[in-house]
């Protein structure tokens, strides 16, 4: 099992490019994740603009091309500008001679200290009452569950046995599953890792990201992370997804924002919310 | 005055090139408008990569390298990728010399039928009681206010008399003078018009944005918007803030998520919320 580190180690070959081969662990349903692939670019930017003034990713922002296959791949990266307080970059994902992502990425330093809250950390039973979530999912399998251990609040729980709360929201401890401690990096891959919040409107369909969004807000002390993955607004066949992730002092450490499409099966359809 | 029409307007120069001309207009204290911007970038990238399959932005994210100068500068768009649903590109906004705003535009179809909503509208007074802000803001010149008609409702209006409410959110009625009805492209400045809901923390300070991602979700009914923008939460020297907007029909029709620098005036901190 590749572990975090291994799974986005990008190998230089020069002028901005990077070797990398995506690992097959990394998958759900036969796609890798987004989350992966923007940990995987991010990685790529923090070794071409990254430096002492600008350790760590800040904001990052993916649009999702092509899905490429697990094995080898390359990453661009352009250095747009390196300045005082932040240094911003591109970097796309090429795979099987395709462009599969393409990310903006803005990399500084972060500083932690919280003068207000709007966003108070979700509330979690105790890490040993929740429920980890297994490699085999609804109708398909998740190899993502063998290296992310994501262990939810029973209560959201209810999608598994045909009994989505209706309520659009997940919510759980998440820890790798190598015992790395999760940093800044890893926090581009987390705010994509729990199951769509959809699956609590009680519609498994497959939900393809169109952008991915990640702020980082501070470097995540060691520990479980609580993560809460919550529905925004489902019109047409997309949806808005809010995650947010606390480390294990209860602080807000990243928050991702995604457009997703919505593929709902047959029989699984919300009930209409009226159109206006 | 250029309406939005004429301030946004991009000229083909050939090879995915477009000259622009960018209006004085649409600043707040000396600096183009950051949701402004974007919305050239957005109809430089309809102009190439648009088309009856793909009319709209779906998914626009921007970063923000160096302020422009109002005057002449050239946009460049790359299409990425031209799928069935979607398509992708990337466009670089270079004034002076220098890259200064670089985005990814994600364009397709809109269908606004909604299926469930996290994001109930905004609560505001009718429009005839709320406050129109004014060019002359609180020690600097808004002109973007001179162009687009925000009229606030008045309970959030305590900053303006020094009388904060702590909540970190503004809201009000929007629409542009020009008389022209809000459309797809203009809802990409519009999640960036109103003033930073920081304001309503009793901080007056530039918040000079880092990333912006605008989701579009809905072509808007003509009339006016209801908007209301909210600190999420603030640390270290940088908040991320909420941007929702609703159209005459109260149907939700675009969110917008920023990061930005928070440049907090001698006297204005807010209180520390602690550490953790």
């Amino acid at each position: 099992m590749a572990g975090f580190d291994d799974a986005t180690m990008v190998r230089s070959t020069g002028d901005g490019c990077y070797d990398v081969e995506l690992d097959p662990q990394w998958q759900i349903a036969g796609k890798l994740n987004g989350g992966y692939l923007l940990a995987v670019l991010g990685r790529a930017v923090l070794a071409e603009a990254g430096s002492a003034d600008h350790p760590y990713p800040m904001a990052a922002s993916a649009h999702y091309l092509h899905a490429p296959e697990p094995g080898p791949a390359e990453v661009t990266v352009r250095v747009l500008r390196a300045g005082r307080t932040a240094a911003q970059a591109r970097a796309t994902l090429h795979a099987d001679g395709k462009p599969c992502v393409e990310a903006l990425v803005t990399v500084g330093r972060l500083d932690g200290r919280v003068w207000w809250d709007g966003v108070p950390r979700v509330d979690l039973p105790p890490e040993e009452s929740c429920f980890r979530l297994p490699v085999q999912g609804p109708g398909f399998e998740v190899p993502l569950m063998g290296v992310v251990a994501e262990r939810m609040d029973p209560a959201v729980m209810g999608w598994a046995v045909g009994r989505a709360s209706g309520r659009g929201e997940l919510r759980g401890w998440v820890r790798l599953d190598d015992g790395r401690e999760p940093d800044p990096l890893s926090l581009l891959m987390l705010v994509d890792a729990l199951p769509p919040a959809t699956f609590d409107l009680g519609t498994t369909g497959w939900v393809p990201t169109f952008e991915l969004t990640c702020h980082v807000r501070a470097v995540p002390s060691p520990g479980p992370l609580a993560i809460r993955q919550r529905v925004r607004h489902v019109a047409g066949d997309r949806v808005d997804e809010e995650c947010d992730v606390w480390d294990s002092t209860g602080r807000l450490v990243a928050t991702g924002h995604q457009l997703a499409g919505l593929r709902i099966p047959d029989g699984q359809q919300p009930a209409a919310a009226g159109d206006g």
